[in-house]
């Protein structure tokens, strides 16, 4: 893995990342592709949505269908037909938001199976080891994510932990092709943010996440945790804020210093009904749109605003048909990608302060 | 509307039908639009699938979105993005469908919606009249689709209407750049069926098809009823056997000497995990399935067969993916429309007879 910081203005970034699947600019927006598929969307359209890098899931993978079938299959680009980047999460996220279902020691994690109530358990190597085996771009370490709020001691065993067994996925780490990122943990706590940053930028890993954000606390608080982490981490080195992906976190974290983000907030909010737009998200069913043949985003060149109407959207929707899902989707994740090109372009060309506040006016 | 009869080899014939929006090459499947979308696919999948035409119901589209949106977005071709070929049945088959919900006079029928209970009339006028406005290519008459085992009585009473109805239909229709075919009906009774055939080809329109079929009775009364029905047709007209969609179903009926046909069993199968191949329907979650890493039909150059495994098919219907029944829908419709180009080809070089036999061993 490469990352060449290509530009800054402020403190947003214009990078590039070269992985073992293709190369990826930054800022970007990685779809969610929980179960080795982006809900209702084939790799074709990603990739015609401009999507650069898809996300998946640890855990899902893990439960179902399982590393034997990832394996047999070539691994998870062969299984489900995309052929760039993608990243998976460790689980750890998941497994620490089963609570009753989990025990948590030293060593790893051992939880039931959301699914059949098998047992399972994640250790920092074995975590490592799977998603090696599936043949990622980018891994994550297993970390500790604890739910806000949350008191002292709770967080600072979690940056304990979470440093331990970033350590050990590094020494489990053996396949190149597989850049191993890790996650800096520390809730809203300052100083805990930067013993966790201190501790995991020691292990010199090719990047570093910033975890346990968007769990509860506010936006203000989100946004100011995640300013003050980037600042801790290395400058070449690319950073991810985790589970953020609304027009307005994404731009805030860009101006923080963020390269990174996944969310899966574009494609639930479609399959919903939700229609992201630069100007904020309508919600399709509602009455004013029954008889509205306008696109949907008139500010959008997509498949979907360049072909049909908001009443023929709102239509499928009251008719429960899967069309409409799809399409939301496909359009909030084209959203998302052209507002990360065109953070991209800002950046580059020293006018991101413009952008920012032309697309965020009530900041 | 032009039809031309190209060749015929025994009773297979190969036909070639000019609509307002395009010529549809056939033996032709329509796949079936309810509402104004075929479940999960967009229009561009459904050329690439070798779509030439596109069945909507007007029973469906009356009560959603109704009339008004459908004229204010410019027809039901505008409104769902789909610019080629596309037929609306006449809701006859959906009103008789509701029992307890509807009143049958000579005049009309009454009926109660399926969604709110609210109170709506069809007469052959009015249903005519909605047909051309929303400027489909081809609409059908009202009929009295009867269901099956039934009395002469109402079988007899049922082919009186459908003949005094089509006559008033043909008499309100304006538009010329929309083809109005009649459907016969008469059950399984001979000579019930000559007589409507006979009464609805006097009124000399340009297509007819064959209703109440595929209601209850077998197979084989189903292919000699079609057979018989064929024969009181005009040969250089289009022939419809309306609701048929097997492979089997289809290649019977076209030994029968039928040029269309449409049938929501590829989408529903599809959306229920079945796939349909030349040799027979596959049950795509069977644990067989889960470490088959060949395509669904090594005989199919579709997209979901040149770039997806069965193992990953059966994963997503596990997982309840959405794109395991957009995959499936598409492969059959896919399969259907490859299925009667092999038809169309065999008949013209008059080697339908193998073909038939090769697809139908067990006939």
């Amino acid at each position: 893995m490469e990352f060449r910081l290509i530009a800054q203005d402020g403190r947003a970034r214009r990078g590039s990342l070269r992985l073992a699947h293709g190369s990826v600019e930054t800022p970007a927006f990685m779809p969610v592709g929980t179960a080795a598929t982006v809900k209702g969307l084939l790799p074709d359209e990603l990739r015609q949505a401009q999507t650069q890098i898809v996300l998946a899931n640890t855990y899902h993978l893990w439960l179902r269908p399982g590393r034997q079938i990832l394996i047999e299959a070539g691994g998870l680009h062969r299984f489900m037909g995309w052929d760039g980047p993608i990243l998976t999460d460790s689980g750890g996220f998941q497994v620490f938001s089963l609570q009753s279902r989990r025990r948590l020691d030293d060593d790893g994690v051992t939880f039931r199976s959301h699914l059949d109530g098998s047992e399972h358990r994640f250790t920092p190597e074995s975590v490592t080891a799977f998603q090696e085996a599936l043949g990622v771009d980018i891994a994550m370490v297993l970390d500790v994510c604890v739910k806000l709020p949350a008191t002292f001691d709770e967080l600072e065993s979690a940056v304990r932990r979470t440093s331990t067994w970033a350590a050990r996925s590094a020494a489990a780490h053996t396949n190149e092709s597989t850049a191993l990122f890790a996650i800096v943990q520390g809730g809203l706590n300052e100083g805990l943010r930067e013993l966790s940053a201190a501790q995991l930028v020691a292990l010199d890993l090719p990047g570093y996440a910033i975890g346990g954000l968007s769990v509860g606390e506010t936006r203000q608080e989100m946004y100011a945790t995640a300013a003050l982490t980037a600042a801790q981490l290395p400058i070449d080195k690319p950073r991810y804020l985790m589970g953020v992906g609304t027009v307005a976190d994404l731009l805030e974290a860009i101006d923080c210093g963020i390269d990174m983000f996944d969310c899966v907030y574009p494609t639930r909010c479609g399959r919903n009904g939700r229609a992201m737009t630069r100007g904020g998200d309508l919600a399709i069913r509602n009455a004013a749109f029954t008889h509205d043949y306008s696109p949907l985003d008139p500010g959008c060149d997509c498949l979907v605003c360049t072909r049909f109407t908001r009443a023929y959207l709102a239509h499928l929707f009251r008719a429960n048909e899967m069309l409409g899902p799809r399409l939301l989707s496909y359009h909030n994740i084209y959203l998302l990608n052209a507002l990360m090109r065109d953070a991209r372009e800002a950046i580059a060309a020293g006018r991101w302060p413009a952008l920012r506040d032309r697309l965020l006016p009530a900041r």
